[in-house]
């Protein structure tokens, strides 16, 4: 058998998620959790986390299992990434050989990689986790990639369900852009955008011109949302887009036409700076009562206002809870059924 | 239910104190300790650690349970700390965040900040590890501020207990002052001092001219000190304090009126080199048989000489092995009652 | 009772290793290990892993133990290892306190040091490893010093065994140097050798003129495959070496009369680049088929064509799976029959 990854939730059936999402809320609420005692998660870091570490660490915990956390570059030796390549430089392991032997060590692999290549035709092949899935042997997770963030966007969902239930058909779910001082990745609202559409609601991406996800990104969205009774829509205009909206999902990413050129960029961004989520917007949303969404860590001040965060909207603790859950649900479709090695 | 936080040991009763020590006795001595299975314990590093990252994992796996470590700035994202800011910096993350998200992962936070305010003003009000306890909604401990390091005031007790009785009333306890080659903070001074204090010890602090701690901290240890029976003095003359003494605590400290001037610091303190603990000063206390004591990390031949720490007055490592201990007490306290989440 | 130390695999009687290797054959195939339930082993790497840190960690927690990381100098303390210095300078902690410390808080401490010194004559004393097992007080693992890699020489043991019988008397090992851009330590090497002697088999080692093991490490391999019935040959002719062989170790070591003089060792280096296994000299073994085995990290297309590792020869990762197994055997040895402290 396959093993069983999530490198991207538009890979899994839509049966399966709806399956993992109820089942993270049934553990959020206190069933019983499958125990992993004598089981280990490898986690491999090319990028910092908070969040996604912690709450990787604690859902094995939770169950009796264990999570290693490696850092290639600290701590743990430099990884070559490319094919072929005669390694006489600094790098000195190959990720064919770690991901070989972390898979004989873990029951499952997991790892965050975002993108380092110079083009974006180059980086969004993901070839860091897709490399690590091929070559473990065991389930692998994408803790964020250039293109996805699924256990985000698990999440993401799980939050939306628990504010508008099960099906919340017809809701409006607003993604915006947001300034920010770097061009972030893509993967986060890209992730977002499909779990609204996974959920069939009527999603809008809210950016400046120039500002578009991967144009394949946005066929899979539209695919998935069609086939769930949801729509996509584009605008640049914020305002509009906000006004009677249920839910506000606030994100910066950079512009793909200037990826690897940051200084392009940089003055693209310039004039976007009042793309930022404040109490006016959140005022004009479905009675006033919209609910705030955002993955963390966020700028303060500069992606979303002190009172939004502070106010009454937010519910990024109860989504940055969920990862949680969401996580404990994904590990039990992976460790529950599998014997010891 | 207010979480019940360790912030320093004067916000605790001095009963809820005298059962934690009694609990940690009865811990080292084997009793059976309650389970953590399935708890989490989130610690939270801003500065280096060896002992309270070592025996608090330790204390959470020895009891079934698991303990994160995170290190802000190195593997975790750089953590903002004033309110109201624009971020629009280095930082990505604010403490409220933080805090918020990590107190819905772990049963308990754990928080290190030494001191890095510019004045000693701002820096004596410990924001970061209040943010933390304000904002986390879990019960939060401080591993180390710049005004306390209750855990490490709670293991001086626990070994002073082993040393002299429980009610160590009339014993002579002087903490010394030493030179060193950085002005340090006076967090263990503070609490090694509140510790003899809560058991009625005479306390001398022996110090240079200008080398005063805090005078609210003073006050508070001399509060404490009335009330169990105990006195506090200050003097220095570092010979005449030790001799007779019962127990003699070496720490260094930076003089607080040159906090932030660093070069004024270096040379007040130069003068000074003398004051360190060696094999005549332990031979001049009690019958020659008075205890040494540090919190450690200590420079060798600096703030105390080999003779000592490798003779037959050190305890040092018995206080170490106490925070172990004394912090199952603590977080059984904190932890035991507590339903699963 | 003194502490069990695993320093290196020859200061352990031949009847002492086989029976680790035969219980690390068992766990492998699934018995049912040891519990090491509320036991922790406190791991000090002065230098990065990989494997051996993420075997150890799986090995604690596959048998409801736990492993604490420390990184000194990384979130820990900067460490002082030299006697009777006046510690001024940088280092914070010396290696005495640390050791006794943390021999307080683990059944058990595992400690990573490599050759640091200027000189082969100081390196060569292992002083770092060595210091923590003198002043822990808890049996001290060695996870590569100077000298020795005793957890890789019980796994390439174990890895001969699976491949060749618990006794594989007359078969051929060749050990050989490999290019590298950077001089390495010994220990894995001697390791290696070490465990092919132990089993009796026909040990070559094939290396360059100038890259001799060190005098002492050859003595003691020629001593263990003496008594246990095997040889032990040097020749500067790889091709004959591997012609017929039975396993082909490939490792990179610096030559030790150029220890401490980088420039010399380049230049005596230069000129050897020609020796990497590759699929015409693993052709050459016994029927082609030949065994091939490497430590790792390796560097691909440097020490080992990517041809080899990718194709029937290689036992790489087998021998990195075998790590975990054979530290839990060890593991078992030293925390099994341990009260609760």
């Amino acid at each position: 058998m396959t093993p069983r990854n999530l490198i991207a939730t538009d890979d899994w059936p839509d049966d399966e998620i709806r399956a993992v999402l109820a089942r993270a809320a049934e553990l959020k609420a206190g069933a019983a959790g499958a125990s992993f005692a004598g089981k280990a998660l490898i986690m491999v870091f090319f990028n910092p986390s908070l969040r996604t570490r912690t709450s990787f660490e604690v859902a094995m915990a939770r169950h009796g299992g264990h999570a290693v956390v490696l850092e290639p570059g600290k701590g743990a030796w430099t990884i070559e990434t490319r094919s072929g390549v005669v390694m006489d430089g600094e790098a000195v392991e190959h990720i064919v050989e770690a991901a070989r032997v972390l898979g004989r060590y873990g029951e499952a692999v997991a790892v965050r990689a975002f993108p380092s290549a110079d083009t974006w035709a180059e980086a969004r092949r993901d070839e860091v986790v897709r490399a690590f899935a091929d070559h473990a042997g065991v389930p692998t997770i994408n803790m964020e990639s250039a293109r996805r963030h699924p256990c985000q966007g698990l999440a993401d969902a799980q939050t939306l369900q628990e504010n508008f239930g099960a099906q919340p058909r017809g809701r409006r779910f607003v993604l915006t852009w947001s300034w920010h001082p770097k061009p972030l990745p893509t993967a986060v609202p890209a992730s977002a955008a499909l779990a609204a559409a996974r959920l069939g609601m009527e999603v809008v991406v809210a950016r400046p011109p120039g500002y578009d996800l991967d144009p394949d990104d946005m066929a899979t969205i539209k695919a998935v949302a069609d086939r769930n009774g949801g729509t996509v829509e584009v605008t640049d205009n914020l305002d509009a887009a906000v006004t009677g909206a249920d839910a506000v999902y606030a994100k910066s990413w950079g512009c793909l036409d200037d990826f690897g050129t940051p200084e392009a960029e940089a003055a693209r961004r310039a004039p976007h700076r009042g793309w930022i989520v404040n109490e006016d917007r959140m005022s004009a949303t479905r009675d006033g009562a919209g609910i705030f969404l955002h993955c963390l860590p966020v700028r303060r001040n500069v992606v979303v206002t002190d009172g939004v965060l502070d106010g009454p909207w937010s519910r990024v603790t109860d989504q940055a809870e969920n990862r949680l859950h969401a996580q404990r649900a994904v590990l039990e479709t992976m460790l529950s059924n599998r014997g010891e090695k």
